[in-house]
């Protein structure tokens, strides 16, 4: 493959936000049509002049599509993906489940996914103090609460639902469930009553794009 | 119409959410084919019980479908209404403009409309104390600086491009449109000196989807 028709992924192995893209692509059956690059936020990369050329809000992941152009945000990054290849649709085909899919997959961001990394970037020790160098120690506690009340609200969700959004598997539920995997990496437990939350991760973590990766 | 068969936007008038959905109606032609209900934030009908049944974040839009399912958060009723009627696409047809397109609405609301509310509810005295019910002023204040440089971000990127987006007027135009709207209500100014947003901003004001709103 020449670089020009290459799509590549700039990714950081264990970050939560790239581990969605890699899912994405899982389930397109599509990960063997991309090339990944390590991005070493550690060492501050993601901060350099040459990654803000890629990216100016500084975040992993970013995509090269085919044409060349860049493409940040999660959300971004997964319409691309799902219209371009074949395999079942993570962002819905009807108006209905287009619209129900992406308010579920905004809400499994707000409530959970970005309230975790607030809570994580400002109230923890984060990823360390070369990399955490603003801290706002009262709005990321504020945001532990969000994220409890988001474990919460998506635990009644599943109660009657296999799926987060439209009765079918979708990039809502991927965003839930590195959502739940970067909680626990920070220290945010599930409460052992939301039984319904618990269940639905023990069986999501089994299917292929989220055990394989 | 029965009350089965008819979309209904619930909305506060002058606010600039529900305003991006008028405004995504609008370059539909559907504005008459939609039920408008005010929903009085100003004595709290947001945070009634029968509203959170509608919506569990307590925000206005919310859109009621054809299928009866509440929809919130914009860009879900955006894409909900973008696939239901005729018209120019909001969200792009390609995987390439749908890459950017939702790339650029994610970086319009977070460099911009987000973070203007965020400095408008937290370090302002927002909607007075009675709605206010928790501020942060630290927080806001450090939203205020990202939307001063969001504001930057945008006027570099309007320098050598009509639009926000792929080369098409698109949901993100109308995101950065009223995220404007609203950083001049909150009483931050745009720049003098960032022209190329300024007169971008001159320029949609003329475009009939904002102007006859």
């Amino acid at each position: 493959m020449s670089s020009e028709n290459t799509i590549t992924l700039y990714e950081t192995t264990g970050f939560p936000n790239p581990a969605r893209i890699r899912a994405a692509l899982a389930e397109k059956n599509a990960l063997n049509q991309v090339a990944f690059i390590e991005v070493d936020v550690m060492n501050l990369e993601h901060r350099s002049e040459e990654f803000y050329a890629k990216n100016p809000t500084g975040t992993v992941p970013v995509l090269r599509t085919l044409e060349g152009e860049y493409l940040s945000e999660s959300t971004a990054i997964t319409e691309y993906i799902d219209a371009l290849f074949d395999g079942p649709s993570l962002t819905g085909t009807t108006p209905i489940e287009r619209g129900v899919i992406h308010m579920m997959q905004r809400r499994a961001e707000s409530m959970v996914m970005d309230a975790v990394a607030t809570y994580f970037h400002h109230a923890t020790d984060g990823l360390g103090p070369a990399l955490e160098t603003y801290q706002c120690s009262e709005w990321g506690n504020y945001q532990k609460q969000r994220a409890l009340a988001g474990f919460a609200y998506f635990n009644k969700l599943l109660e009657n639902n296999l799926y987060v959004a439209a009765n079918t598997f979708s990039m809502a539920d991927i965003t839930l469930f590195y959502g739940l995997a970067f909680a626990e990496f920070a220290g945010l437990q599930i409460p052992s009553e939301l039984t319904h939350l618990i269940a639905w991760r023990e069986t999501m973590s089994q299917r292929d794009c989220f055990s394989a990766n």
